[in-house]
């Protein structure tokens, strides 16, 4: 059967013995039809020759049924584990939604970066972009709005309120803050934070992960004045840090860190100079791996629920393009290794 | 401008004063072309109204210039940090070669997977696709083969050489092999090997990884008679198996293990039998953060050349379907913590 007799849906249906719909949902839903029926639907298919065509779908509809998600290069890998939770629950939320998730490798900044999201979107690959890391700096939300580009960010628009965008994040300031509770409520006093350089300075996820310290030690009449380190994300130099800090006066009893690196980094510190004495308890961000493997507390992010969210998120703007933007934050949970 | 009236390339490169193919590069590789020249580009398309469609071009072509890749359900997350290396990977050197990379959730089965892959194929969404982690059962190549769908394995054809298909995949055995000679020069001579059930038995990543262990160990004769132990890939149940064999006789000296995650629980067990004199020295496979941040020495696999090397094969074969399939085997690499 040539391209000039196109085999249509009903024709195969009628030979599956099922109805259009089940064709249908074979095609767009398989998760959603019984394993026999799916056979029998697909050997229809297979037989007829019916070729349900995306392409000719995505021009009559003038839609890509699919958008696009940054491949991030790879850094220490801690971080990147959270990312890999992220890629999961996008194509399967993706998957629901009738959109494909398309990966693009992570270019050189994010100049390159908007030019590739422009190509995906001039070219009709894709509807709209799930923007990653954004940062109170960063130049691509904007650029997007002004090409009109639908997008949705994981991660808060830093600072830059007066333009509202769809986003999705992780409420970093609670938390810290129930690392801060747990902490006291095993007797900890002395408090400190280890974040990264410019924290507490702009908006940014370092400044609200440290805020929630703050105010959860600021509420706790027992807590000592608070102490604080910095560091930028890697292991070597978080130990250096907590090494000096656990050296000064006012040595903390507990290091409450910005992410599971600088935890790893704390940790060593803390052991280190405990001498055979009870190191300071170390609490990081992320819940990675690496704190399971020390036995720390990390504080876990809800990433599966927010790349469901981002897709929500889409699929309204995409139906209903003028509604106002909106901002979904949820909260995390402590992870507490058996 | 209407679609009755559809903007050529042409018209786009008068009015920027470019080439055609400088239009087309902006469009398909910006990053080979000035920011200048690409800002002046991007401007004549908006004002222009070009689209050019990648649907449009998909349908002529009868190729969607995509290939599909699976994105993990999370396990214990450790594993999970080579696939994220292994996606930017992909979409690097998919970029390159003009083929986007579509991420499809892990289904329930492999009989849902193949259903998932099927419906990609036949909507034209994809040309080809990358599986990841090939087994001996694997129900997925001969399903691929038999309906001609184009595909790259990551892994090998694990006992089915018969049914030969392009795959690409790490030379396992070198790398233990590594290790063992590894823990020879510094002196251990009780190296015994921690692997999963089954190693040994059937072809398999484990029993090709057993294996390397085996022959170098065979190759030294200073080594001592082999020991070893097999835990499902989870840290509590290695713990439980590697403080067995520790606490029998031969207790080995060092222990080469077919997982990080393996190696994270057989170094808690050395840890803890260890009582104050040297543990017995636990060596990795993967080389993830895991094993960094405990100072383990591991295996690194060369994930990013695997990725790069998978797209090849893939275009190659789209280019040349009727090429004899072929199998790289890529070695990797110990990393030794500083």
């Amino acid at each position: 059967m040539g391209p000039s007799s196109p085999v249509t849906l009903d024709a195969v249906a009628a030979r599956a013995g099922v109805s259009r719909q089940t064709v249908s949902n074979v095609l767009r839903h398989p998760g959603r039809v019984a394993a026999a029926t799916r056979e029998r639907v697909m050997a229809a298919i297979e037989e007829s020759g019916y070729r349900p065509s995306l392409p000719a779908r995505q021009l009559a509809t003038r839609r890509a049924h699919a958008i696009a998600v940054r491949a991030e290069r790879q850094q220490d890998g801690i971080s990147g584990l959270v990312l890999d939770a992220f890629y999961h629950g996008l194509a399967e939320a993706g998957q629901d939604a009738g959109l494909r998730v398309l990966l693009y490798a992570q270019p050189a900044d994010e100049a390159a970066e908007v030019a590739v999201i422009d190509e995906l979107v001039l070219t009709g690959s894709v509807d709209a972009v799930v923007l990653t890391a954004t940062n109170a700096d960063d130049e691509r939300p904007a650029h997007l709005r002004r090409h009109g580009t639908t997008f949705c960010a994981f991660g808060r628009p830093w600072g830059h309120d007066d333009e509202p965008h769809d986003w999705v994040d992780v409420d970093g300031a609670v938390g810290t803050g129930l690392a801060v509770r747990h902490l006291l409520d095993r007797g900890r006093r002395r408090i400190a934070y280890l974040g990264w350089p410019g924290d507490g300075e702009q908006p940014s996820t370092g400044t609200d992960r440290r805020r929630g310290w703050l105010e959860a030690l600021a509420a706790a009449p027992v807590a000592q004045a608070p102490v604080e380190a910095r560091s930028l994300n890697d292991a070597a130099a978080a130990e250096a840090a907590v090494t000096e800090l656990l050296g000064g006066p006012d040595a903390p009893d507990a290091i409450v860190c910005a992410s599971d690196t600088l935890a790893l980094g704390a940790h060593r510190a803390a052991v280190a100079l405990a001498e055979g004495g009870e190191p300071a308890t170390v609490v990081g961000f992320d819940a990675t791996p690496v704190s399971a493997a020390l036995g720390l507390v990390s504080v876990a992010q809800p990433i599966d629920q927010a790349a469901h969210l981002c897709i929500d998120l889409l699929t309204g703007r995409l139906e209903a393009p003028d509604r106002p933007a909106r901002g979904l934050l949820v909260p995390p949970v402590l992870h507490i290794p058996s």
